[in-house]
């Protein structure tokens, strides 16, 4: 008997743990690798960063979600280079995070494969400035999110002990730079956590004078939205008392200010929705890559010239009717689906996106919803958005807690997480 | 009219946190001063530790709690420098954790009192070995909790990676040290996580052989309850499979190992339950202090020759009956009345501990409990337990998510929050 064909899936997020999960009844091995432990449910790491939720509420260990399925082995290493010839995979194991154990050696370690999908996603893009990284935090991971917590927290409690004026503004003034779906998220949210939750706690300041500036550099907001929808969205925004500004450049972030369209604008917390760049690991297969260094990807989504090697999610460039397909949970999703049933069926059938529909969240009862042949605003696109999410959230342990929180937080107007901890050190 | 005396507080643990609220009708103002922004349920802090619960749900930002106090003021700082003479608190505000804004000055801010609490608790303390700390986590902070649950969640990964059997079996290998009720706690949950949540997820290795060591200098784990209860909790504990080593001495603790009675005991995860010392601030008053340098106060809990500062908590030493009172939650929030009723009364009363009962769990449904009159051990003592720290846990939200919890580990035996998040640089 010939031995189980070997798949190795580099990444544990949406597409690379439905691919895994797809193959659950396929006759392969399985080995998923992630550099991280758990699963991130990034739909809602905006409601980390906002203190809404916990972390541990949209996040799962990556190996107990596949825990009944056992031709799928979980490794927490990181994928360090890819040898599509030799067809191997070698990784390091993250033992850098283990100080204290500084006496074992990093371990590396050599896999080999019969198929390859590659899912390792995306991270933060800078626009060639990437000294902007340490003061204006993205939002990709869950540590990031407690970063963006815990700056934005301290900047409330800072401008509680300051008694300069001028100072006292900047702290409280907070820009959002990319107008897509996280950065109109992130300054919803954050305008009610000051307006609502931070509201009547403190004694010097009033935190619901807090300025929130959102910057997008193309015409609109939410350009992926139909221009009605785009509409409610300002009008929320507006009435939520965030700054929308569009066509404005961002020049320069310092420490003092963020420099849009020739005026300084001094900010104590510059956030980041604005641009990613594919992980580098896509550059290391030897295909075609777009700009943003995605994997320019044959129909059936594998690399020119290697059918084993697939590439899906936020890595791979994947045009549909003329217009490439977003970096999107649904669209990663889907890519994983295709991918296992290529390997299992070894079928190579063009891969279809069929979109679901399009939303984002502008704040309490206010959303919008594109499901293609209807549009929803305000209170009953939040309803049919809250109801998806909960519904697709690993686990349900997980669902129950965050209808808790949800729940509580639209009846009080809280925000229970209100957590600093840890240290910034970047 | 006078101006209202001014009252500050240093700490929002158990004492201070309940000192301010006992003032909520008092004609004083109150300043209280915290490091952190929120108050940690400490008697649940093993179980953030241990991946059970999400730190967000046994804390509360401190402004939160004292939200609807229009008496107390609430500052993020850290208390540097008591001037007993001038009636005077220097503090830092906490400007270092917030990187990135390197242009602020750290800002110092000296306050004036009328009535100074000192609240400020306990740290680690290592008999001297300070080299051990890195090594040897300690649990007071959510901070370590993170820690703690990050370098034992790790071990596993690290040995599932491992192929060599002497290290796998090193990395499998948890030490406690202490064997109070943190430590017992500690190890007990360890065991579960591992004997039932952990079990079935790894392909290489079997988590349910880790080696679990609870190491306690005394005669006997648990020296604070009776025989009886002691024995109980020693055959729960064996029932897990956690072999205890009373009477014995750590002399060593380095990257590879500890040595215990002169057995060196190779292991990849130490922790230390075993010492606190007060907060450095107590030596700072000027009082006499004891060993652990907790401050020796007159029997209305204020210093000697200065009636209107008090030191409570863990950072008080304080005789009844000729015995020591322990560093438990009961006796900081009693202490915390009195000092409140001795202010806004103005009444000298000599504070006497009224002993609500002591508790410890050893695991699923086996605990301990010694309320005086009455014993409890096993199921019964652990619905207690269960019943006391959910009424005890601060706000509505947090009791129904923590019940949530446990009831889905009660019948899953599941760990819910196992996340590997943040860096490791202890």
């Amino acid at each position: 008997m010939a031995a189980r064909p070997r798949v190795i899936i580099i990444g544990g997020g949406f597409g690379g743990l439905t691919a895994a999960r797809a193959l659950k009844r396929a006759p392969v091995d399985v080995t998923l690798v992630d550099r991280r432990n758990h699963h991130v449910f990034q739909p809602l790491l905006y409601q980390v960063a906002t203190a809404a939720l916990s972390p541990g509420e949209i996040a799962s260990p990556i190996r107990w979600i596949v825990r009944r399925q056992s031709n799928v082995r979980v490794l927490l290493a990181e994928a360090q280079r890819v040898d599509v010839a030799r067809r191997t995979v070698l990784l390091a194991t993250t033992g850098t995070t283990l100080k204290g154990h500084a006496t074992e050696p990093d371990g590396s370690l050599t896999l080999e494969y019969d198929y390859l999908i590659v899912a390792a996603g995306a991270t933060h893009a800078y626009f060639g400035h990437d000294e902007w990284r340490e003061r204006a935090a993205g939002l990709k991971t869950l540590d990031d999110a407690l970063v963006i917590r815990r700056r934005m927290l301290l900047a409330f409690e800072r401008a509680e002990l300051e008694p300069d004026a001028d100072r006292r503004r900047r702290l409280l003034t907070f820009v959002v730079i990319g107008g897509g779906a996280t950065g109109v998220e992130l300054a919803g949210a954050l305008a009610e956590l000051s307006r609502h939750a931070l509201a009547h706690e403190f004694r010097s300041i009033h935190p619901d004078t807090a300025r929130i500036v959102l910057i997008e550099g193309g015409p609109d907001v939410l350009p992926a939205f139909l221009p009605p929808l785009r509409a409610f969205a300002r009008g929320a925004l507006k009435k939520l008392g965030v700054e929308v500004r569009t066509g404005a450049t961002v020049t320069s972030v310092d420490d003092d200010a963020v420099e849009v369209g020739g005026e300084r604008l001094p900010a104590g917390t510059v956030l980041w929705a604005a641009g990613v760049a594919a992980a580098p690991i896509g550059r290391a297969l030897g295909a075609p890559v777009d700009r943003a260094g995605r994997v320019l990807v044959e129909p059936d989504l594998s690399i020119p010239g290697h059918p084993e090697v697939f590439v899906i999610g936020d890595l791979a460039s994947v045009t549909q009717d003329g217009r490439p397909l977003p970096g999107v949970a649904p669209v990663a999703v889907q890519e994983g689906e295709h991918v296992a049933r290529v390997i299992s069926g070894n079928s190579r059938r063009a891969f279809r996106y069929r979109n679901p529909g399009d939303m984002a969240t502008i704040g309490r009862a206010a959303a919008i919803a594109d499901f293609g042949r209807f549009q929803l605003t305000g209170w009953i696109a939040w309803v049919a958005w809250l109801f998806v999410h909960i519904l697709k959230l690993t686990g349900f342990r997980n669902r129950l807690v965050v209808l808790v929180q949800w729940a509580w937080a639209y009846f009080t107007y809280q925000r229970s997480i209100r957590l600093i901890t840890g240290e910034d050190r970047g």
